[in-house]
């Protein structure tokens, strides 16, 4: 599908590029790319019930602000300026404790504007001078739930992110509940787009979250642009624990479909030892690659050095963006 | 003093307005006086202890931000502004019950300022693009003490605001406790204006805990230019209960000292009726004037109408600010 991609860009206009996820992978990705001439739209997946975003989610009954607030934050023009330093802001003491300032402004937004989550974050993405736009897959309330092989179910996103539960137990089955179809901004964006990223991402708690809303699979499918698919650096424990790279994209076509993805984009720089290390006391492995496995896929493999030189073991948002841009111009 | 105001306005420079004052008789005079040529300052007085400032006074140590948050917002360019709006937003349910955001942005900027609460003023007077400034009138921490005619002590600014104690007690003496200085910053805008503006506001728990402060009468008395002071419009039960003209004023100059004041102006229009019997359930009064009370003092009386043409008896930005600039002008 990467051929059709002219159809869509009208000449002389920015691509357009849709970024899937939720947590920290997209917030690399998104950082990076700002820097590009780009019509950006973050897509980010509603089913956060812990910490602060739990504690607004009970009280007010909004839609989750945590990740909304990474994105917009990672889009911001404003970058280091004063105003998005106190959105990320977060309280250490008292009946705020844990709260921070960017989700409570959203919450408040969301109450000026009569429960509308959607408009609250347009409005915020205008107070933050955001470039691009940062869409909430679903505009319905939900929650994730996680189905293990021994049988067992795992309730709300936070319960699998820090697991609760054996997690030498795969997840043999992903849900939303109740079921919510995709936010129409959301479908628009995708269905228009020229390239397509998702991931990187926790899978189960920050990517496959937005596969389980109604209509996401279906818009991507009709989506003429370039699909494509940012694997994970590092295994999380309760969630892809011994996962190799062909697990991660199998678990992604399963909730996808098959043939939909054109590419996948894998990391071939190793850290070294020590940096692995610091990742053993939460069973956490380097995901090893072997791109034998996909002779048979329709989608083409791409391995470059995508991870950061220093620190956590993330994707650098240098790195992965120009990989991106690569693709997008290739 | 009137005549030596040329002494500090420099040439094509703006004229230096200082209001002193906390509550929402500053807020009408400064959002009046922002729409003229005018360099502007609002010193705050740091004695509220109630509602969500109280809270916030409680978990984080820091100043008081309400009456900040109302300057800030009376002299925000952005005025009607998303943003100003959200810095206003009052939380409803809860948690987070009866916080304003701009109590919480103002309780996170003091934090991520390591405790400067006058830094993180100065912050915030940039993220709302105030016109002016917004000055505490002092940095140390203290607390508002009333002591009535009956010998009894009320302890804290929203006890004597909203009165625990028989309103129709006198206060015979107001303090701070622990004792405290003026802000240098404050101490400078009082010292170099061309206009000192005491008031409208209530008289125990706005206007004169300023003047309570260590530096501030002295500074007033320093300063070379018009000295005015502008009387309330009604009484307050527990505060100012039957007070009248002569009253507010005598209790003024009683912290201020005698002979500093150059101008007091009070409103010579009566509202209706109806409007004041709304008041009645509150027990406060329309202030009386009887300006032959004051053929003896050197300050000059300056009656005019002052008054809202509808809803509650407040001074009219537009009138109050007119008047001011007339002063500033003669």
């Amino acid at each position: 599908m990467v051929q059709s991609k002219e159809k869509h860009s009208k000449i002389n206009s920015s691509p357009r590029v849709v970024v899937i996820g939720g947590g920290t992978g997209s917030f690399s990705v998104l950082s990076g790319l700002k820097k590009y001439p780009l019509d950006l739209t973050a897509i980010i997946s509603m089913a956060d019930n812990g910490g602060s975003t739990g504690v607004l989610r009970e009280e007010f009954g909004i839609l989750p602000p945590g990740d909304i607030r990474r994105a917009l934050v990672a889009l911001s023009e404003a970058g280091e300026s004063l105003l998005s330093q106190l959105f990320t802001y977060r309280f250490s003491q008292g009946s705020l404790k844990g709260h921070s300032c960017g989700n409570l402004l959203l919450t408040a937004l969301t109450e000026m504007r009569g429960g509308d989550f959607g408009m609250a974050v347009r409005d915020m993405e205008k107070i933050l001078a955001v470039k691009g736009k940062v869409v909430p897959v679903t505009l319905m309330e939900t929650n994730l739930y996680a189905e293990l092989e021994n049988g067992e179910v795992i309730a709300g996103e936070t319960s699998i992110d820090i697991p609760q539960h054996d997690g030498h137990l795969k997840i043999t089955k992903a849900y939303l509940q109740p079921a919510c179809s995709i936010n129409p901004r959301a479908q628009e964006a995708i269905q228009k787009a020229d390239l397509i990223v998702i991931g990187p991402g926790d899978l189960y708690t920050s990517i496959i979250p937005n596969l389980l809303v109604k209509g996401v699979p279906e818009a991507i499918k009709k989506n003429l642009g370039t699909k494509v698919y940012v694997s994970n650096l590092m295994t999380k424990f309760g969630e892809t624990n011994g996962f190799k790279g062909k697990d991660f994209v199998s678990e992604i076509e399963k909730y996808l479909g098959n043939n939909i993805l054109d590419i996948v984009i894998f990391n071939n720089n190793y850290p070294d030892k020590e940096r692995i290390r610091e990742y053993e006391k939460e069973e956490a492995q380097f995901v090893s690659w072997e791109s034998g496995n996909f002779q048979k896929s329709k989608f083409k493999i791409q391995d470059e050095d995508l991870l950061r030189k220093s620190g956590f073991i993330r994707h650098d948002p240098v790195k992965i963006s120009r990989a991106l841009w690569r693709i997008l111009n290739s």
